[in-house]
């Protein structure tokens, strides 16, 4: 794969398709119609089959034990191989797939046995979740939410020097697609004396960046920034469902629990580095009189392009948009370059005190907001608090969600001379409370 | 198993053991000298290999598919058996091993292949952990350490409506016997403008209970606080090693991450609900002006027996003692009644809002001191902060832990005319950060 790579595929399909050229092969888990769960590549509107594959003999090498671990349900034993077998199996793949490539007829022969229509498969959580760490690296939130609370001293003291994060909660991590049910809860409005019981009031979605770790290190030993990229298998969309009004009242002095444990939802393309490699970037200068990161968080090689540009954005359908056949409306339009920490500053922060990570690890960001409000990434900053009102083109208002609600996260990259590559959707409608 | 139950085993070790008699029965994972990891049970000096059982066909019925289901490297599909399963291996058992068992010669037969010594065994940890939260029920705990930062108030507001936790991690959940590192990390000393990167050096321990999960509950389902105990495994210890120094840096707004991650010790014996059913005790009564549980948190039965009468204790043992051939020196002494709520509440709260709990999670019950000093059951406490040293029998002083120091949690249950029951150590050396 080189900077300037405008292969097309014999798959008609991936040739301008907005999310699945022949540049991006993200990995999945996936069922073919009446079969069982066993990784996938999307290209364009297939996918490609790695258990049928490798059982043909179409890898070789590196290549082919990369395949063989990724023909369960999971794709846990494929990250934990690490970047050198990701990368063999994505070379040997892209000279399978790419235009006047030896293997087509043999390929074409096999049909729909290989290369399924993804209409016709059911996609899966693409790794078993061992930790899910939720981390607040999205400056113009921090920014935002802070201001809700400490109008003249948003951000807190310690967050230009910690990327700040907590754990969250894995069994709930789902697959896009999974409806995610409205929670009870514990509210202290203002004015109560006591709490409330109830569904809460004010449900939130989240915009965030998620990365799936790789291979991992020992408990007591920890991953040095140089090293970080080497640990992480890939990316996808997150979108942490918020309570708001729980948050509030449960918060203190341990953090979020109750208000974020009840769904959070991933994309299921896990998105390459070398896919992403295009669309590197800088990590933005530091606004003047900001510190410099610590040395364990301070890497040159990050700083010259540990940033990506990655467009995301985030979009509602109502059930009266669907009963009136209208599109999605988008809320906002962000960037991954709002994040004020790199991916590696996150795995070097997180496992500088010797905590293990281990592939399968999920990583959010927080939410990526930028500081304009139609790039704000959550409603609680939107609507101000819940203050101002979204109109949809329902002629419809929303505060925070209400049942039926859809959320979609996309995200792309866009670079001139370059195939554009997206992430696949984030979906998730929300039910109502039990 | 009944309140009066004095029977006897044949193992003579288990009559007057003060951990391990016939009445306990706790189960854990063990390798025995040269052989793979599988369940087992504690009985007096030895341990009961139930795979050797299960292979002889020693048990029958339900019980031989509890025993089936323990054969393997972790008790998780155990723990998902639930509660009637668990209770009909505990009774065969109990009839196999008491006096006069009409199977007794035929299990001396087996010898060491079915009962080896504990002593050349080795423990593992009991399941593997798919998410741990460490709750805060501790309420002299809270006060204690509340006291510390804002002296006239030191309980939040929401603590007596909300059983408040956090999620931990799971990936460095270790069995007693692991040493833990002591971890670097980023921390602000007073006075100082920059944070200060390096070994913590206010390295603290915490006196909990452990409860592990049994069967689980679906992603937007709950459990009632009348079901709870049918879905909790069992109980053991817990030590979650703290590093306060990080922890007062990194934990506004989202909680402590770094500062718990690096490492958390279990005992390897999952003490049953049903070992402990005698030491059962009513949830101790609110103090006056206290409010009433919410709903979701009350129930009579709960109320009337949900609490235990659990002695625990925290020990250290220094280098220099070891030298000196001193015993480990007892730092606190407290008990589960210091909790403000119960594990079916804790249960309860967990899932209410639709937080899928999963056979072999792991719940901590939070530091449970005492209101008395010698109850205390962290040096953050003992020590007020930092300021005021314990001195040792070995004339050295802690204000926190050194390198080398190893901390060890006991627990037993007594009531008169019953035999004890204890619960193992939990045991962690101290090693000096990288």
């Amino acid at each position: 794969m080189t900077q300037t790579d405008n292969r097309r595929s014999w798959i008609a399909s991936a040739n301008g398709h907005p999310d699945f050229p022949l540049q991006n092969l993200p990995l999945g888990v996936f069922s073919p119609a009446g079969t069982s769960p066993r990784g996938g590549v999307a290209i364009g509107d297939a996918i490609f089959d790695l258990k049928v594959a490798a059982d043909a003999g179409l890898f070789s090498g590196e290549a082919a034990e990369a395949a063989q671990s990724a023909c369960g349900d999971s794709l846990n034993a494929f990250f934990a191989l690490g970047a050198s077998a990701r990368r063999a199996l994505r070379a040997q793949l892209q000279d399978l797939l790419a235009e006047g490539s030896s293997a087509q007829e043999r390929l074409e022969a096999m049909g729909q046995a290989l290369l399924p229509a993804a209409s016709t498969c059911q996609l899966h959580l693409p790794a078993k979740v061992g930790d899910y760490t939720d981390f607040y690296v999205g400056i113009h939130h921090a920014n935002n939410v802070g201001r809700l609370f400490r109008p003249d001293n948003p951000l807190l003291p310690n967050y230009k020097y910690v990327p700040i994060g907590y754990h969250g909660r894995a069994s709930t991590v789902c697959v896009s697609g999974t409806p995610v049910r409205r929670p009870l809860g514990q509210t202290m409005p203002p004015g109560n004396e006591v709490p409330n019981f109830g569904p809460s009031k004010r449900l939130d979605y989240e915009l965030e960046l998620g990365i799936w770790i790789g291979q991992g290190n020992e408990m007591g030993e920890s991953i040095a920034i140089s090293d970080a990229q080497q640990h992480i298998a890939g990316y996808c969309l997150l979108n942490d469902w918020s309570a708001r009004d729980v948050q509030a009242w449960e918060y203190q002095p341990l953090g979020p629990f109750l208000a974020k444990n009840f769904g959070t939802t991933v994309s299921p393309w896990v998105v390459t580095a070398e896919a992403l490699e295009p669309f590197r970037a800088a990590q933005p200068a530091r606004p003047e009189g900001d510190p410099q990161p610590l040395p364990y968080l301070l890497d040159e090689a990050d700083q010259a392009k540990g940033a990506f540009d990655i467009e995301l954005e985030v979009l509602v359908l109502t059930p009266a948009m669907r009963e009136q056949g209208l599109a999605p409306h988008r809320l906002a339009l962000s960037n991954t370059l709002n994040m004020y920490w790199t991916v590696a500053q996150m795995v070097a922060h997180h496992s500088v005190g010797g905590c293990k990570l281990q592939a399968g690890d999920l990583f959010g960001s927080g939410t990526l907001s930028g500081p304009e409000p139609q790039a704000f990434g959550s409603l609680l900053e939107s609507t101000f608090g819940g203050k101002q009102p979204i109109t949809l083109p329902s002629g419809e208002q929303r505060t925070f969600l209400e049942d039926g609600d859809e959320v979609i996260l996309r995200a792309r990259c866009q670079r001139d001379g370059y195939p554009r590559i997206g992430f696949g959707e984030c979906r998730g409608v929300l039910l109502a409370a039990r």
